[in-house]
């Protein structure tokens, strides 16, 4: 029987979940995987919290010094979130000989390329699933199921907070502004949602995942990114109408031409297998050439869940050699030569408001073909005070000439406004 | 840069796939994975298939033991299905020191015992993910991203002829034997459909897949198996009414009260995301204690995602050291004190024929509460022919109970018949 010591900093809710499901199953993983695993050491400042766990006085060290001068202690799990103190305590971790396996993605995001420099250097493990969509294992499976296929895309639905939102919001009609104040009330968005409805957090998710994916670092910097704060309750009962379905994705798609990495509300197609992941549900779906289609679908987040994830890089720490993980090869930086995609091409819905009058419609169409814009679906509600609501699904076009229509559309304003304009994965 | 030699026992759909990717990707592993993998030999009894793969003559072997003499090669697949010559090359190949990727279920199912102490002994690798659900990676998230979790259930739809039939016979109303008839047109189904209509090829992925999931093995002679070539459209229609779809199930639940291993056609919620796996797709979704409910999906067969299972393995096996995946412990029954459940429950449909007569209702539901089985739904389609088709959705029940009052209502056949009984997962 292998013995391995665990310390774990910051028992927040993912730090909390790790310690129960390592304790509650001390027996389980002696039994099926001759592994006896126990918590010796922990950081948190709320001694309290700790105690309250059943974690023993003489385990809280009072700084990292402790968990890394402990030689009971083989894998330091790090659940603190944020980029200070966890990155000094990883770096330390790492140069006393111990594997670090984490949960925070701002962390690994930002400052994988030094992480993993440290990591090799001593020759331990880094381990990261927990980073991205809680239980789901996205990361292992692009590493060590999916590493013989090239990916061509991956198109995710990878933050809770925002999914549960949508969700609501389609479900009820409700305002974005509604439902946010009752996500918060359920704990399922925090009093500063920021990160999430802003889609800071699908951006570093997406960063991390996109890298592994396409083979070269992917910086968070060069991921364009729109949050829900603008959702309108109107464009979602109108993409019900027309069979799609709205969500926050996180887009990364490598070819020919470059790689483009996005993070957005879009509309899915009803019948798409993302489109009924709802809730605080969270998937990916994969291409690869030679797997064709995977989906991974789960618990994006909570306690157990993502201790689930915590968990199984630490028996995968015990159980596996040599296995750093040094994945993005340590750069900083995008491979030399990588181009990026910004103009990138997509289907677009776009909800107008028009003069009722003849001949303006005509007038519309025209501005459209002049920039090459094919339109595939046409949605006409009716007249209200001499307005036209007029919903519009284009076939695929670029994003800058999209752009430019809806400026010189809104430029006059004279004969139609354009309210909304969402991108469409079809 | 570390050079694997491979060789290929078997080119049909899935041993050509192999080849296709390797020989395809050589480049790209060599730059992403310090990898150059070269096929160096196959067995192949078609020589001209071999040939126009773009296979060397010179790495044609005629026999194992030159395969097994091959100082170049480190891993054999094996992609040739069935026990024999299957088995006994896997055993040559292991016994001269050489690691085992296999896509052979019915092989791993019935002889994985001997295989991995033949592996164990010789320090081999055996590797087995393309056994299971083609390119979606279950195996791998099982053993190495699940195994902190205790597994309480998996629902799969496994078998991609049958799903692609059921699929089929929901959308048109078509009769199982007209759609089976055209799947074996386009390539879905085999001549001799009988391994994959009568649920024997999903039985050996079960056995499998829930022999990991319970650690303990599950041998498929436990394994409860109901075929579709019974299934009728009407219960299909009629299900659809209330909300259900069907699906060829592999079920497999562990409890406290011991183990229960199924497959058989089942009525699925539409809302589950079980549902919406269609055409040749496949699923399987996975309940633990801690990551709770994770779904994976993809493409359950085919030359190139089954390929990408073989390749994964190879990588796998190529980049880790140490890892047997003896995960049965390597041996031929379950664990002492195994319980299997026979008499499991479920809720069930019903369909029966009526007389159309007074009382006749009455009687019916009298004999459904004496063997203690509450009705959740009822439908009933006009009457024909003094004849009214009445459709019943039960509460959770046991299996025997229903059984018993089947035939109790068909021994007499005077107030009604009952026409079919699907089990329901909801």
């Amino acid at each position: 029987m292998k013995k391995i010591g665990v310390a774990i900093l910051g028992l927040g809710v993912v730090g909390g979940g790790a310690y129960k499901i390592l304790t509650e199953h001390r027996e389980f993983y002696k039994k099926n995987h001759n592994l006896d695993i126990s918590v010796e050491g922990v950081i948190e400042r709320n001694r309290e919290r700790a105690l309250s766990l059943g974690i023993e006085e003489s385990k809280i060290a009072s700084n990292i010094a402790e968990i890394c001068s402990n030689s009971e202690i083989d894998i330091v799990v790090e659940t603190l979130g944020g980029i200070e103190p966890a990155k000094s305590y990883v770096l330390a971790s790492l140069n006393s000989g111990k594997s670090v396996v984490t949960s925070n993605k701002e962390l690994y995001c930002k400052y994988s390329h030094e992480l993993e420099a440290v990591a090799k250097k001593n020759g331990c493990g880094l381990y990261f699933e927990a980073t991205c969509v809680g239980g789901v294992p996205v990361i292992r499976t692009l590493l060590d199921s999916l590493q013989g296929n090239k990916i061509s895309s991956l198109t995710g639905i990878i933050n809770g907070t925002t999914n549960y939102i949508l969700t609501k919001m389609t479900d009820c009609g409700a305002s974005y502004e509604d439902v946010l104040k009752e996500a918060q009330k359920l704990g399922y968005a925090e009093a500063n949602p920021t990160s999430d409805v802003e889609g800071f957090d699908a951006v570093y998710k997406l960063s991390i995942l996109s890298s592994i994916s396409f083979h070269t670092k992917i910086p968070y910097t060069e991921i364009y990114r729109e949050g829900i704060t603008g959702v309108d309750p109107a464009d979602i009962r109108c993409g019900k109408q027309l069979g799609y379905v709205m969500k926050l994705l996180a887009i990364g798609k490598s070819g020919e031409n470059g790689i483009e990495v996005r993070v957005h509300p879009a509309f899915v197609k009803s019948s798409h297998p993302l489109a009924s992941v709802n809730d605080s549900y969270n998937a990916v779906y994969l291409t690869g050439d030679g797997v064709e289609d995977v989906m991974l679908y789960g618990r994006g987040a909570g306690a157990l869940p993502t201790g689930s994830a915590i968990v199984a890089d630490i028996i995968y720490c015990a159980t596996h050699q040599g296995d750093n993980y040094s994945t993005f090869k340590n750069t900083e930086k995008a491979a030399p030569n990588t181009k990026f995609i910004k103009n990138f091409e997509s289907q677009y819905y776009l909800r107008l408001s028009v003069k009722d009058k003849t001949g303006t419609l005509s007038k519309i169409m025209s501005q459209f073909s002049k920039h090459g814009i094919g339109i595939s679906e046409v949605m006409q509600e009716k007249a209200a005070d001499g307005k036209v609501p007029l919903m519009l699904l284009t076939h695929t076009t670029f994003e800058n000439e999209v752009k430019k229509l809806v400026e010189e559309i809104n430029a006059s304003k004279e004969a139609a406004e354009v309210l909304s304009v969402i991108r469409v994965v079809s």
